[in-house]
């Protein structure tokens, strides 16, 4: 496909170069800011445009790689007639992009994307379109840069959303505050990692009420009791081993449910 | 090494096993529970016991793997001479086993084990010891089932049972959490494996406080409200999703630190 790239940051870089070593050919890239429209212009072999206006109508897809709260402004300045344009944000509604054509659609890569990677996998990819023609056009781009494919309206993609801040966000702090406590007592926050991939790779055989397990699961208050004391000098951390204490052990029995 | 293996159950098993694919002999396999010592011996190609008087006092090394409560009991039945005794538990002081023997000590392996497992690796072994040549003699044999061994004294333990706490135990929670609402709104949990596998690879390349993302950590009012309402009937999953916000939202200043 001819494609047209607006925007010029991680996620504009990242599908744009997944599209080009899929066969795909970028026209042009537009941003606002002039030197990063040029330098992932000349990585695609594009065109580098910081006009709206100077787009290339003739293209078979617009991806449309803003920031979130820039998107529906930016659709709001263009009109594409029937070609087919995307955006790529997990929780931005799908009829931000109407005012600006008649075929659009959502490709939502969830995951956070960096520059600097050069593949998305392993990723989901959720896509959505204002038809079932649009829908399978955008399945089949995403199948040539992920093995699970999925799709989601904006409802849907909502929760998807909010599980991914709850699977990866907020597993994501336990390990910093746990490195937090490595660096202020001075232990080697690799030791953890062979148990932290352990946990995970338990996923993928096990329910996760199989393998819980920990003093809060064993109502073993004295364990309790003396982590907390090991927390006395670090009252962020102490705040969230209390909460996820109190939540095991409503899931566990040990203490009423809401 | 000629070895007698004090408890039959999960850790009993995974390391007698690992003992036996390593060249050892175990002589003996007392459980209190006559059927579940009958199966490990035979497993192990071992006696099995019931009495702890009849334990053999000729071996190079005993291991009481019995549950962490009965650990100090069982220690004041036994008197061993100088022969190596270990017990292979966290949150256990190694001066329980003073009673039972001039040498003795702690092999730890800190992972959640089941009598199914035919390895324990990945895993991080942790062992201590009376005296320095007890911890050599333990961190060689620690050397035959992990690359990933490492000292540590009572206190110490401690601190790495806390951690493993809220590494693992907690990380598994969310996923737990995540899994009900799953369940409840019928959608796959599989689908956020790829992003839960991506987050825990990159803590071997980068600093969780460099991928940290999410609504919290952007300071995303909107998302997060739009979050909250999607927990309205899970108000058990809102109080953990709160107080992780909360805790994202202090490391990050957009909230005091207490």
């Amino acid at each position: 496909m001819q494609v047209v790239i607006i925007g010029s940051g991680n996620v504009a870089t990242v599908l744009g170069r997944l599209m080009v070593s899929n066969g795909h050919q970028i026209l042009q890239v537009w941003g606002r800011n002039a030197l990063h429209a040029a330098t992932l212009a000349a990585e695609l072999n594009a065109e580098a445009i910081t006009d709206i206006n100077a787009i290339n109508t003739e293209a078979d897809l617009y991806l449309l790689a803003v920031t979130d709260s820039a998107l529906a402004e930016m659709a709001s300045q263009l009109w594409l007639g029937d070609k087919l344009l995307v955006h790529a944000a997990g929780s931005v509604s799908l009829s931000v992009l109407k005012p600006a054509s008649t075929r659009y659609g959502v490709l939502w890569p969830m995951k956070m994307i960096r520059k600097q990677m050069q593949t998305l996998t392993p990723v989901t990819i959720f896509i959505d379109g204002n038809t079932e023609e649009v829908m399978k056009e955008l399945e089949a781009l995403a199948a040539e840069f992920s093995d699970t494919v999925s799709r989601a309206n904006d409802e849907a993609r909502a929760k998807m959303h909010l599980l991914a801040a709850i699977t990866s966000n907020f597993t994501n702090h336990l390990y910093h505050l746990a490195n937090h406590y490595c660096e202020a007592e001075n232990i080697p926050f690799h030791l953890f990692l062979p148990l932290i991939e352990d946990t995970v790779s338990q996923l993928r055989v096990s329910h996760p009420r199989e393998v819980q397990a920990g003093p809060a699961f064993r109502n073993d208050s004295a364990t309790l009791e003396r982590h907390r004391k090991l927390l006395a000098q670090y009252p962020d951390i102490l705040k969230i081993y209390d909460a996820m204490t109190a939540s095991i052990r409503r899931e566990f029995g040990w203490e009423p449910q809401n």
